[in-house]
């Protein structure tokens, strides 16, 4: 497998790139355009007239995903293929096979290997519905998850979209920084009596996780409720937190789950069934697996996580953008941007391909954002006037989740809501003149929108895998490995030391020539 | 005033620029240097060993300080000059003077108009006192801050923060969003009785604000409670909002106090008084101030938050880098970036210069972060291992807020969360190399620490101030207007058509050619 540059596809779009179309022109944004440009999948519509591309560029992003094998690299991940490796160097070694944790829905399987895995998954499934059954008599009112990264983010994200379809009483709280006021905060006020824990990690070996454990541990202790009937856990089978004299039940997750990639295991379930109930976390997790199916289509129109891709290799590598912004105009989807952002950069920032050379292009870029309208009020100045230019991707839903609106001047809050969104992407794509310099948007700034009809939990479970393709999907084009994390070694090795640094000052038994540096650091601390 | 590119200082640093200091060479983060480099104010500590800097960048960042000027520009800010302005061109015209929101705590002004500013200022901090005093007897326990940008964003992100301090059995809940979900969600269980609401609008005509105040407001009238007796005004003087046959108070701002920097006027201090009381308040404030004369200092290893603007520039105009990570070590500061993210992008996200000439540089970068820990989950795959270099500004404390800490094996929580934070910041420096591809960290990735002991009301204080200066100075070296916003307009007078549209359509009166895009993207979430 050669380097990015020497696909065909990238010397012609360097060429189309010299000279994109000019969305400022009158006429350019026509209903005709709007129309030819919008791709559709289920109840989902992706709208891209409004990104800077022409028939010209789309057939070569085409030809590009074709010359980057993407639709093989995503059957080989769909099937359990050892993906998730570095040729010739000691890497992970493993499948990538998240998509198994949903593939409940069919009998057609890609491989055994596939097959196998959903098994697997299905039977904490079925522990799973047990377990909710034993919890719900005993009356378990909360639930504190406490779990960083991949087990932290995307469960939240999840979960705070789905809220508004949550079992009356329930509720759920999310412990993930080390950070000692995380945990006392969320302990202030909860009846622990009623209250269950779930400690993910799928090592079972995370510091910020073992150390909130027992913090966590001590209020229960504290107030003579037992560990064994309030704590479970997700982790590997046979890790040292696979322990059932310590937890009422473990639910297990395999290696070739990513934590970014976790959510639709038990990493999420567990907690989703409890806060919302087995039947809406069954259809999220059917939405997931239907977008899982699309992601394997040839047709880059039907495939709209392949599409999406195309489009953002086109912004980033060829028109020299280096962010995007997620921006979901839905409250509920409040966190979803800051799970992006993990999924997006712990997978993509790479710098080597997968072969183990230095890559020669750019790969994966900043991902940004918060819901609209809110960053109206905040970044779109930069947006609309700075002087970069940041694509963004906006998320839609035709109708509210409460349904509680109010009409004001013939129209409600959820029409106004979807105004503003297609007036920012209109607005960004076409700009505006005027004679003061300070009131002219250069315009020509990139968007797409993705409308559906109600962010419901099948809906939340086809957007999921419709990003988390999209990630993958850029990184076979980068042919990089975008499901280890070396990255974040380097980080946990020094932070090991510098706790023993610690440890060894307060004992009185520093040695500062072994570490100057962050000696340094501990000496300034302590002179506050 | 000349283009940027015309300072003399510009061109020795774009020279230096080509060699930046190797901070990956064996030794180079030297004890010495990190105490050479770590600037001192008050109890906070602002580390930059680990920016690529060494005493020749540091003299030619000094020398464009004085070249643009930028000790008047902050005298002439603080002293109520007309600097929101662009010469030549119809414009705000306005003073900048939300420093005069804290100058209560000495007798020295730098103008009467200054003066004046914190007299009316201080006005309203008296009649606060007031209507605590008188609803605290009414026994109101919760109150909803209803405001979007500047009133939500920033007095969100210090709530947070403050938490940790407030009263028992005080709640504070913001809604910001005109998503109907948001406001749904928040009314849900609360005890409208014992509510109040704070409307924020400084013109009074907000589209957001005033559509969430008739949804909550048909809230309270289905409970059969009273408007007048609930809801509060927080608004310019004369506004249609500053009307008390309909609110039991209005606080006043002035046009000189910009929403992004308006935290310490009321639309801050209302919410922050009833969640903490008025000395914690005070005591914010303080801090506040005490940073703004800091400001002032021509020292710059005195004047903390221009010398994290010089940094800034450093590596935005000459390392070439476009985006600005914001990482604080506390869970008390989580939406902390968020409420950066708008201060600094909606200021500095500009393409003119105050004569209105387009500008020969690149002004404000993308802000973004999460806190740490968590971020090392997440993206720090990137920061570490990415194709761009990400400068990144951390932000720790030496104690927790709660100080319900555990001792495990040796250290507290909160020396873990240190441990983390000062082995990135190293460790993004120095890199590392490994026989593995995928192990080397190529390092030379700059950063920064700010330090503070504890993050307490004054501490928050001039943080805040710190983060405010620091973006005006940015903007008074580009030359730029950071004060206005033109680039908000077009969105908001786009969604007012759109919504216009949204009507007729409903009113079976839609003329689809007077605005066929628009009428494009109704057709296609008609179709969902």
């Amino acid at each position: 497998m050669g380097q990015f540059s020497e696909y065909k596809g990238v010397s012609t779009l360097l060429e189309l790139a010299k000279k994109p179309i000019d969305l400022t022109k009158e006429g350019a944004i026509s209903e005709k355009r709007i129309c030819q440009l919008t791709a559709k999948c289920d109840s989902l519509r992706l709208i891209y007239a409004t990104e800077r591309v022409n028939e010209k560029v789309m057939q070569a992003l085409e030809d590009l995903a074709h010359q980057a094998d993407v639709f093989s690299k995503m059957r080989a991940m769909q099937s359990g293929e050892t993906i998730n490796a570095i040729e010739g160097h000691e890497s992970e070694d493993r499948a990538v096979l998240h998509t198994a944790m949903r593939n409940f829905f069919s009998n057609e399987y890609l491989s055994d290997k596939a097959k196998d895995a959903a098994k697997l998954g299905y039977a904490e499934l079925e522990k799973l519905k047990a377990f909710l059954d034993e919890t719900k008599k005993q009356g378990f009112t909360d639930l504190i998850q406490i779990g960083i990264g991949g087990s932290d983010l995307g469960p939240r994200a999840i979960y705070l979209a789905l809220q508004a379809f949550a079992e009356k009483g329930k509720r759920v709280h999310f412990l993930s920084n080390v950070d000692p006021d995380d945990a006392a905060h969320i302990m202030q006020g909860l009846d622990l009596s009623k209250t269950l824990v779930l400690v993910v990690s799928k090592s079972g070996g995370t510091l910020e996780t073992l150390t909130n454990e027992a913090l966590v541990a001590k209020g229960f202790l504290d107030k003579g409720l037992s560990i064994e009937n309030h704590f479970v856990a997700i982790t590997g089978k046979g890790s040292p937190m696979d322990n059932p004299d310590k937890y009422r039940e473990s639910f297990y997750i395999w290696d070739y789950v990513g934590g970014r990639y976790s959510v639709t295991s038990m990493v999420g379930c567990v907690m989703l069934s409890f806060a919302l109930g087995m039947d809406k976390v069954l259809a999220f997790l059917k939405g997931a697996a239907y977008m899982d199916k699309i992601a394997l289509k040839e047709n880059i129109q039907e495939n709209l996580p392949l599409l999406s891709a195309l489009l953002s290799i086109w912004n980033r590598n060829f028109l020299g953008c280096t962010t995007r912004a997620v921006i979901p105009y839905s409250q509920a989807l409040l966190r979803f941007p800051a799970h992006l952002q993990q999924c997006d950069m712990e997978s993509n920032g790479k710098r080597i391909d997968k072969q183990g050379k230095k890559i020669d292009c750019s790969t994966g870029p900043v991902i940004w954002g918060e819901v609209g309208t809110n960053g109206q009020h905040s970044f779109y100045q930069l947006i609309h006037q700075g002087t970069d230019v940041i694509p963004v991707e906006f998320v839609g839903f035709r109708e509210s989740q409460y349904n509680k609106d109010l009409e004001v001047e013939g129209t409600t809050s959820q029409e106004k809501l979807l105004a503003n969104l297609f007036a920012q992407s209109l607005g960004l794509a076409t700009g505006k003149s005027d004679a003061n310099p300070n009131k002219v948007f250069p315009g020509n700034r990139q968007n797409r929108v993705l409308l559906a009809k109600r962010c419901d939990p099948y809906t939340l479970g086809m957007l999921l895998s419709y990003f988390e393709h999209n990630v993958a999907f850029q990184g076979f084009i980068w042919n990089i490995n975008s499901f280890d994390q070396e990255g974040v070694q380097l980080g946990k090795v020094l932070a090991n030391k510098i706790i023993g640094l610690f440890a060894k000052k307060k004992a009185g038994d520093l040695d500062t020539k072994t570490f100057p540096a962050a000696c340094a650091y501990l000496k300034i601390i302590d002179q506050l």
